[in-house]
């Protein structure tokens, strides 16, 4: 059977997780306070309501409870946010994924029994920040506060130069894990085969390894 | 020269591309016309100034048409952001990305010559949206079409297994580039070592192989 996702509050971030689940051919239940908002997802969800989720027979009356996943996507409103939570606990949804303003709010959250817990504008502060630093980035993986996934492009710098001659192990603690040419991933790359302007290299480190790294080999902004 | 960064507006999302900057090492002026905000990032930021960025004369001032990226991250106040931006355009600053609320707010910053523009909340609903349809998977890189890197966590099917037992390279062509566990990273683990309920896995494939290594080793939904 297929899933089904309920996705509360149809803000910036709520409302493009219904568009994006709904593309991708999921059952969505869009519900908002809002009646705009209603309307203006009637097309894309599978159900848009209007209703207020911390009202308990609300959100029985909707057989929530049979959802799979439900997204609490309310942002100001931290209280309702939790409420809402508090309740989908209560009645036993298996996944709940709720947006946090802040850490104070992450906390509660968590404490009460979310199932995970995403910060937006946060999260994609920290990967902005990422992109901006350099141009050589291309995109990254953050795995933890000191340790990213990174795809930094090959420039004249090191252009004809081998795996092998670079040494980027032993000089700076990162690894390559995959080179990617065109649309080509080659994911054991050999140490003598020869660099070339453009190519991809995804490389696994310590962010400051990986910054020393790109300081070093690759161009200059 | 280190380059130099300012961003505007310490939201959530300019808050923390401001701290996720200071981490990395970089210069960066912290700006908000709110006191409260400016005094929480007076310890992060190289320098934080309570200012109206809407003043031409302010930005003038601050020099800031010599720094190297500029990021406006003024959110509810259209108006103020689009104005902002103008004139950082006009001052000639080399980089210059921007927030933008709606796809309205995007056209316009693009037309008055805003060099990128980013949506968090909608960009990161999207990345949410593609988790939560596979609850194993946490993040995603995505390599090319056919190849991403992705962060899946260890449930009870392969509670206590080695990856020599799993031995996922030669069944799935997938590689385990690194295992977290709570916040630590291990880049090159042992092929003897227990993987345990809750580690997660960095995984190298094309998406096809991890598809099918998730749906045998990993929990059910
Ligand atoms: N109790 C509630 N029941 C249903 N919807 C609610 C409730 N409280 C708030 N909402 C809706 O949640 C949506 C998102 O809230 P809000 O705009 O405060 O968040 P936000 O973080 O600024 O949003 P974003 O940054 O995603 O644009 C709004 O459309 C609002 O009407
Ligand atoms: N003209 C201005 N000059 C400097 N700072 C400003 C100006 N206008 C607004 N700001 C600041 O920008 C910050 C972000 O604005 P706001 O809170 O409206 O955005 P938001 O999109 O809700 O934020 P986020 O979603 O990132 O938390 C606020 O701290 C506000 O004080
Ligand atoms: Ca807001
Ligand atoms: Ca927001
Ligand atoms: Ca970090
Ligand atoms: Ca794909």
């Amino acid at each position: 059977m297929k899933k089904q996702f309920a996705v509360i509050g149809l803000g910036r971030f709520g409302g493009s997780i219904c568009r994006e689940l709904a593309e991708q051919g999921m059952e969505v239940l869009a519900m908002d306070l809002n009646e705009d908002k209603v309307n203006e997802f009637a097309q894309v969800a599978t159900h848009a309501v209007m209703a207020d989720s911390t009202d308990e027979n609300t959100l029985k009356s909707l057989g929530i409870r049979n959802f799979d996943h439900v997204i609490v996507a309310i942002g100001d409103d931290i209280q309702s946010s939790i409420l809402t939570t508090l309740m989908l606990v209560e009645l036993g949804v298996p996944h709940i994924t709720v947006k946090a303003q802040n850490d104070y709010h992450e906390k509660v959250l968590n404490k009460i029994g979310a199932h995970k817990v995403v910060h937006p504008e946060r999260d994609m502060g920290i990967r902005i920040a990422h992109n901006v630093v350099s141009k050589n980035v291309l995109d990254y993986l953050e795995l933890s506060d000191e340790y990213s996934i990174v795809e930094l492009i090959v420039g004249r710098n090191i252009h004809k130069k081998t795996l092998i001659e670079l040494d980027i192990r032993a000089r700076y603690g990162c690894n390559i894990m995959a080179v990617k040419r065109e649309e080509k991933i080659d994911v054991s790359p050999m140490a003598d085969a020869e660099l070339v302007e453009g190519d991809i290299l995804i490389v696994i480190g310590a962010d400051k390894d990986i910054n020393r790294m790109e300081q070093d080999l690759f161009d200059e902004d």
